[in-house]
């Protein structure tokens, strides 16, 4: 361990140990509390950031002296390390004490009343932790997720340089760009009417890169998107792992993503195992047909069954000319009342019924809509492989439908089975073979059907072959690519298009030109025509990242100071009014103004 | 070295060697140049981001490929390794060529002439280098400042992480403040009227993270100030290492950077010696005296001498009831035409007159006011020690003026004086115990000097015997630090004042009150009030630092994708026009436009 020692301390408040017995020290601290037992003995607890340690007043004085301060108030202990006589053996430095000789108060608390009790302090409002956050921040339990976060962090830095790539920090005042989210503007005060914009990606200054002889660029990169709030999405402002390669195809971007992120999830993680590289690759097709979802969560074994022919004439009405998707649970045990739980749950969810029978242990199907499979009962069990004591979850609808309602099933059983789910551990896939296009629902006609920048599998021959008619434009995949853990989807990546031919070819498809590609990128489109490396990268959301790591379902408890949903910084008062000279000097004016509450 | 095979290359362009000599290899890059020799011969040269390698063609059909492209397209070679018959010994691939077997087209350049030889770019013209940027980075010489900068970054990283340090990461959308330059503002789109702004520094967030039980922080911190570009600070953006320290006083911020820095300054300097711990601490005070300067260059080892007392009733007017400083230089060699320049360089940059005299190889005064010293030539030849072949530059008026002008000249001479000047090393110093108040210029009034928050030596005490009377305001020091290196600030830092009733107390001496108090940082007014630790920092500039190691003068060397001096960036065309809708979901108008060009 570094050193702590200091001007105002000799040793943390952590690191007292047996060894440390007769020696004189000096901790400092925030006084965290303190029992007074009587006129001469009193316990105090000294909390610094690396710990805590017991502090014992045995004179009048010394009562006197920590019983004067308000809690929270910072002070330097000086005295005599002792062992205690009961130790605490929850507590790192549980085996002694200190018996002050000094104490020098460093800085007053001045109020006797928190807004809230600091080692209690996640049961408070959300707002008073926002706004009181650096006493919120003093709970051990609050700053670890911090820690964690610093140390996810350093660790996905260390773990990149390792893999021989460069962190390079890309412009955070930039232009504005038509694609994707709302952009952050700021007004430029030497360029009147004119803006810069916050990055909502380095995506562009990444393939630049590429184009300017990089070769494995990584940055913990900030971004920004006026976005509403979300349950893991920060207002404002949030990272990514950003990476990207030079002469590299997507086999070579998953295989540094294999090597850097088990390790560090197995380490930091709250489960201690992780997927070991290669991760299982799943086409976007077979995991919508298998698991019903693009983001499957592979802790859990259930797969989905296509029971269409099986099922969808047998009588009940919702299969009726649909396709029917069945989950075969063995030795299910819930209840009858859980069951109608889990199908409400997929229900609001997903906004369709889920329906069941089972074969129960006596091998009769009973219960949810077994009497309409009851007459082709044997074709059934064999169809679906049943054997008694097995649920059978049933989703029904347009191809589509089916799958996705059946894919909030799967979840909903996993999470229910325990003997269907490993759940701790940390289960990563690669989802790819992503369609390029698809008919749009508005429009019926093709249209790009996720990013038009990712390279299409075949090349310009296959775009060719498209417009030609030989190919039907629905079959091409592009190579793009999710990065999935426990159902959560880390990050998406693609083997860039970087061709100016074939970007043309790509967007004539959908009955747009050159003009249109270069007006939405122009500096990456011309870096192109002047000879650019293929290329692929990805960007793992790092907050989502630790989010999973920490077991924590607020973004907000990942974050040192984070802005609350309204997109306020509560303690430091952002947005705020600025000076009419401030606007003036930015030739800008406020066409509205928020009521003051 | 990690891995560089992917899908398009077996080996990186700086890889191959004499053991390599035999093997089919195929290598990707940017086809740099081609010189045909013959139709059936002609050497390429291909670079990658490792180095370059000489392809040589050997066919007509090989030629006929190659002469096809246009330069600067990428593309992959297949061949044998071949042992060269004139090895080039100042390439590290020098020994080998590879003789192609099949070339593959990857990223076609379209463009027959290029706007600068890509080798040759920094004799381009600025705007030019700037808009083609990705052409600029592919020059080696400009790329390698790049890489530079960021293993400086990643080795500062690496080297507070060892000290104990967490690196984390602050909100970029915060509020405006009052202090220090101009914010950038970001309009709120969820709050009519109000505004976020970029920070100008992390100081505040730093310290409230003191106020919130972290122990030993660090950032590689963006930092926005919207100010006019100088050669050394960019418009927009800079990167700062920002550290605090909690429970930590002067000297433990001192011994982190002396560790820290001299390594790194050594390792990836131009010049491979630094001071090593404990840097000289020199008071501002001496400073001022001794070297003319708060930032003095210590690789020159020429020191000032108060001459009032010698000189100032000799006769020559500008001396007269004057300050007089001297600096003599041993060994001189410089001719009288060579005097007159540095006594011009003096005048032009401090805006007042040097002058000087000679102590011959004779022991004649000789030269400039020799004339005037003459009749006193024994009490000055004893009392500046001088010996024959000394030079003396002088200097007068006020005290200040007559010791910033002797700074200046002390430079000038430094680097005209090989063997005053040990130039090729980086020497630090830490200036310390600055003035807390001074008499301002226009008001007359006790003022404070710098940063109204450091903490003044003495604290609480000396401040309320200043209040009484019984010591003088002027006299009292603020913890208050400058790191140098050869001449360069490098960054100021300070312990702070973390008391509030210190600092109600320090602004009552300069008739201010709580309310001033809590007006300029009211979250870490606050903050403090719930008691915080002592605590200090600092934060050296990244691109100063950067700029020194890599022997820059320009900051937009050391920079990425740096603004132009007009905060413009002309790759991407920021700052833009943005369209109406998107002023109008953030309630704001243009008072004014730029003029199109």
């Amino acid at each position: 361990m570094a050193n702590v020692k200091t001007a105002y301390r000799t040793h943390s408040c952590g690191e007292l140990r047996m060894e440390q017995v007769g020696q004189t020290v000096t901790l400092a601290g925030f006084l965290e509390n303190f029992r007074e037992v009587g006129a001469s003995l009193g316990f105090a607890v000294l909390r610094d950031f690396y710990g805590t340690t017991q502090v014992v007043a045995e004179t009048e004085e010394m009562v006197k002296t920590i019983k004067a301060l308000n809690k929270e108030s910072t002070i330097a202990v000086t005295g005599v390390v002792r062992e205690r006589d009961s130790k605490n053996p929850k507590l790192p430095t549980g085996d002694i004490e200190v018996v002050p000789e000094r104490i020098e108060v460093l800085g007053r608390c001045r109020h006797n009343e928190l807004p809230f009790q600091v080692n209690r302090s996640r049961e408070a409002d959300e707002t008073q932790r926002l706004k009181y956050r650096y006493l919120d921040l003093r709970n051990p339990a609050v700053k670890n997720n911090i820690i964690l976060r610093c140390q996810v962090v350093a660790a996905l830095r260390q773990a990149m340089t390792a893999q021989g790539f460069m962190e390079i920090t890309t412009p955070i005042l930039t232009a504005s760009s038509p694609e994707g989210a709302r952009d952050y503007l700021v007004p430029s005060r030497k360029h009147p009417g004119k803006f810069y914009a916050l990055p909502q990606a380095p995506q562009q200054f990444k393939q630049l890169l590429m184009a300017s002889g990089f070769d494995k660029y990584f940055q913990i990169a900030p971004c920004f998107r006026d976005e509403d709030a979300r349950g893991d999405r920060s207002p404002g402002e949030f990272y990514q792992l950003d990476m990207e390669m030079a002469f590299a195809g997507q086999e070579d971007v998953f295989a540094v993503l294999e090597q850097v992120l088990p390790p560090i999830f197995a380490q930091y993680g709250t489960y201690n195992v992780a997927s070991e590289a290669p991760f299982r690759r799943i086409s976007f097709l077979e995991a919508m047909d298998k698991y019903g979802s693009d983001k499957p969560d592979l802790r859990i074994d259930l797969t989905l069954t296509d029971a269409t022919d099986l099922l969808s004439g047998c009588g009940f009405g919702p299969f009726e000319g649909n396709t029917v998707k069945a989950i075969v649970v063995s030795g299910f045990e819930g209840t009858r009342k859980q069951i109608d739980g889990i199908c409400n749950e997929v229900e609001v969810q997903s906004g369709n019924k889920a329906y069941w029978f089972r074969y129960d242990e006596k091998g009769e199907l009973v219960g949810g809509i077994a009497k309409f499979v009851q007459p082709i009962k044997d074709q059934v069990v064999s169809a679906l492989g049943l054997e008694p004591g097995c649920f059978v979850g049933l989703t029904a609808g347009k191809l589509l439908t089916a799958q996705k309602t059946a894919g909030v099933l799967r979840s909903k059983l996993g999470a229910f089975c325990p003997n269907h789910m490993d759940k701790e551990r940390y289960e990563f896939c690669w989802i790819v073979d992503f369609p390029m296009y698809e008919i749009g629902e508005e429009s019926g006609l093709l249209e790009f059907c996720h990013n038009p920048f990712s390279m299409p599998n075949g090349g310009l021959e296959i775009l060719k072959k498209a417009a030609s008619g030989e190919v039907d434009p629905l079959s091409i995949t592009a190579f793009q690519y999710d990065l999935v853990c426990n159902g959560v989807e880390l990050s998406s990546g693609a083997v860039r298009n970087h061709d100016p031919e074939i970007m043309i070819e790509a967007f004539q498809l959908v009955r747009l030109g050159e003009d249109d590609v270069k007006a939405k990128f122009p500096a990456m489109y011309n870096a192109f025509t002047y000879g650019a490396p293929p290329h692929a990268g990805i960007a793992p959301g790092v907050d989502r990242m630790v989010m999973l790591l920490a077991g924590e379902e607020s973004i907000r408890e990942i974050i040192p100071f984070p802005m609350n949903k309204n997109a306020q910084d509560l303690m430091m008062g952002a947005p705020s009014v600025v000076t009419q000279a401030q606007l003036d000097e930015l030739n800008i004016a406020c066409t509205k103004t928020e009521d003051e509450e």
